[in-house]
């Protein structure tokens, strides 16, 4: 049985604001936030945290992320609640506080820094001065499952242990273990006085156990969202926290609005849909960030197995340090990159009489998709290999088609599964290429870095098509990068345009007066 | 860190078709069965459960849940897995066994026995006669986290020692803590030579943890489904115990077929919804049956804090057990019964003048959806008054029209929340009626006690329009349930019919031709 000491109080605070705007771009409806205010208030909650307070950046974000003075007053209407904010320590300055600060005073209780370990010995500044405005102030150190690795973390510890109110124990990638959770607290106490914190993530399904954990073993303060909302897999859920609370110590909670508030965020999920799911799993097990491995997986069809084999064996992926460098015979000056969109199969006719009549235009496929309109075309053909590409993609040439065909795969990454016998002697990957560097992964950028490396001036595309009104949220993000990748060449000097119609903002020429 | 002893082989059962059945009615298509058995085959898996054997009932239940020869012979056709069935052992008897286990032969190597702490010391005889038909025989003892009440356990357990391959703990309720979990299996430990298992729900999201817990403590085999799809808040998660085997303890798993596999079933599970909810953790934490606690939730709004105050202390909850019975000044033989549908508002002006002209006709709400169309009637009108209908109810009544009124609440559940001052003198319950004791917490059972009690012999429906296409799933349970209750009145010799048209299946006339 838990035997958590209760001669400390307990503290809860919910940071459904702070944590689930990285879903809604810190935007809340006013219908929204004034309901979850009303119903939190009468919650066994201490702390609500509004959002991050930030310096301004370009990118639009929404009211949380900066958590103005307007806003602060406006929730402090709606409840008696302490409120607290956070700070991500790597954006800011001493010299930003006042900016940041100033707005704060008499509405926030509690400041809380949010910080790398790398950086911990830069944070004993920050704290003081923020400790000497006359607020509560916490640093939230993060990656906890990594901190073995920082032998150095102790010494700046000891520098902050008269400074906090709260120090923070941030699991960001969600997959530590109970046992893991009690050394560090173990570890802890032996070196702070302070009142300890935990910020439990969800992605294998520890947050509860950890955070109780974390109490059992001098805690005495914990983090939970609303319906867990929050990054990727998300947060220790509050209304299940409030339940066990209430069940194995007696916490009063009204279960009622506590299920109306939980309700709302609900519908918000059928929108957002974050919570647990493999790769957030895996991301967790490895800590690994989690935006990169659900981008691999999700967004590139990449595979789990080459996320898994950075980090372990398994014994069932390519490894892609033996794949040998492309290398030329000549340079190609024009190159026709053909993507995954439906124009190349609507200009069947026209773009193979354009290809015929001008061999020497090189081809860049960066997809599977439209192989097979161009199979039997003399002109040179290369493929960009992303994700796990290579098994859509051979059943669809003949062996005689395949014979003069170059496969080029990530420099980086390692590639799933064994490529078929037949495919492995014209596999090949780049031995430079900058755009690769920017935009790890895409195969758009790959075939940049293949048209630079055979001095290409001129990119055509085709099958670039741009997404409809209810493309995927993956297929948005892709969309956004190939117009940056896009960007970045014409800035560069090279020739880029489409030759059919397309909603990426491009020149545009038509194929039919290419001809 | 975990520990698990390496000198006994850990095993793996993936139940998805089994529990997952739950939510499908145990129907699945062809093409996701033949999916998932050539995805679950590649994956360490090492006995994959089919489903239940059982005896016919007469509603409709899919092949997983008989399991028949063919299905067998199929399902083995597809991969070299061993499979298990499982038996509910309340429901057969010795001398079904035959019928039940003839067809399994050489088909299915685990038998399993779902049993209820109750019947165990009847399980002996099952056991024995599985075992002997050359089968591993598992016996599955549910409600683990209410096993501390059955003392009698030990005896029918030693009794059990030598004929099982497996004995199953089974957290049903989802509630229990690791160091439950570790103590049940401590205790069994003492008393059985056998292999254990731990089969564990993810009510409290304890699923995993309990599981590596239980394979800490002993146990040799746990159980999973593929996204966790099963009853209520469904099963440990299959591809996170399988994530947690590899980066743990180096057990190969192909994270790409696994991550197909959940893909799977996470778009099965956009149409279904398994998972935990706050009404589900609430189950979890006190050992309450996951169906009634939603039912009352979800489907009558009933108050949570009431539901929780059955098992413990809240403070803000009404005990009905104090509430006065109803009493009456005379009998009313006609009753209009005004549901919460759209009619009432549609004839507004014909029910009113039928309601006006016919004073003696008393009035049954049994929502509050409808009541201003009749606030300023001078019929006699009392309200049922389920879940938390009291509050939508209290801003819709004058203070003079309340004088007249009589709320009826349940005779057995508490009610949510204190109800107004003012209300408290109208509040009542009936001291008896068959209706609330077959349909607990119904307001149409109720309002059928309310006709009853005042010896009605006709009751009148309106309001009562049954439910169109892309109703929720707790609308068409109250839709087959009224309808249950409606058959029932006619079978019990009252009169009962509709007055508008309506989707129920009961005599219809029309309030043009009453009035």
């Amino acid at each position: 049985m838990l035997n958590i000491d209760h001669k400390e109080k307990i503290a809860f605070l919910d940071c459904t604001l702070r944590d689930g705007g990285y879903y809604t771009n810190w935007d809340f409806d006013d219908g929204l936030l004034d309901d979850y205010l009303e119903k939190a208030g009468k919650l066994p909650i201490d702390f609500i945290e509004i959002g991050y307070r930030s310096k301004t950046i370009t990118d639009y974000r929404g009211a949380f992320y900066y958590s103005p003075k307007f806003l602060l007053e406006y929730c402090k209407g709606k409840t008696d609640k302490k409120f607290a904010i956070i700070l991500n320590e790597k954006e800011i300055q001493l010299q930003d506080l006042d900016e940041l600060l100033n707005p704060c005073k008499g509405l926030i209780s509690l400041v809380r820094l949010a910080v790398a370990p790398s950086n911990l010995s830069r944070v004993v500044e920050l704290a003081e001065n923020i400790k000497a405005r006359g607020f509560l102030v916490s640093v939230n150190l993060m990656y906890a499952s990594k901190w073995q690795d920082n032998l150095y973390l102790e010494k700046s510890l000891k520098r902050l242990n008269t400074i906090l109110d709260y120090f923070y124990v941030v699991d960001s990638y969600g997959g530590m273990h109970p046992s893991e959770v009690a050394e560090v607290f173990r570890k802890l106490k032996g070196i702070l006085d302070t009142s300890l914190g935990f910020h439990g993530h969800n992605n294998i399904e520890m947050a509860l156990i950890n955070s109780l954990t974390a109490l059992n073993s001098g805690a005495t303060i914990v983090d939970g969202t609303i319906t867990g909302m929050g990054r990727g897999a998300g947060n220790l859920k509050t209304e299940l926290f409030l339940t066990i609370l209430h069940q194995k110590y007696g916490v009063k909670v009204n279960f009622d609005i506590l299920n109306e508030l939980s309700d709302l965020f609900l519908e918000v999920k059928k929108e957002y849909g974050w919570g647990t799911n493999l790769p957030y799993m895996v991301s967790g097990a490895y800590s690994l960030p989690q935006n990169e491995v659900r981008g691999q997986v999700k967004k590139r069809f990449y595979s789990l197995n080459a996320v898994i084999s950075e980090v372990g064996e398994i014994g069932i992926v390519e490894k892609n340090q033996s794949i040998p460098f492309l290398n030329k015979k000549k340079d190609i000056n024009e190159f026709l990159l053909i993507g995954g969109g439906k124009t190349p199969q609507k200009f069947f006719g026209v773009i193979r009489e354009f290809l015929r009549k001008n061999p020497e235009i090189g081809i860049i496929h960066s997809s599977s998709k439209n192989i097979e309109v161009f199979a039997d075309l003399a002109n040179f053909q290369i493929h960009c290999i992303g994700g796990m590409e290579m098994n859509r993609l051979q059943h669809k040439l003949t062996l005689d088609q395949l014979k003069s065909r170059i496969f080029v795969v990530s420099r980086k990454k390692n590639s799933a599964f064994n490529f078929p016998e037949v495919y492995k002697n014209h596999i090949r990957r780049i031995s430079e290429g900058n755009f690769q560097d920017r935009y790890e992964l895409s195969a758009t950028a790959m075939a940049v870095d293949i048209a630079n490396f055979y001095k290409a001036n001129m990119i055509m595309l085709i099958g670039y098509d741009g997404y409809d009104y209810g493309a995927t949220k993956e297929e948005l993000e892709l969309f956004k990068e190939n117009q940056c990748i896009f960007d970045a060449v014409e800035t560069e000097g090279m020739q880029i345009f489409s030759v059919t119609s397309t909603k990426y903002e491009i020149t545009t020429r038509s194929i039919f007066s290419l001809i």
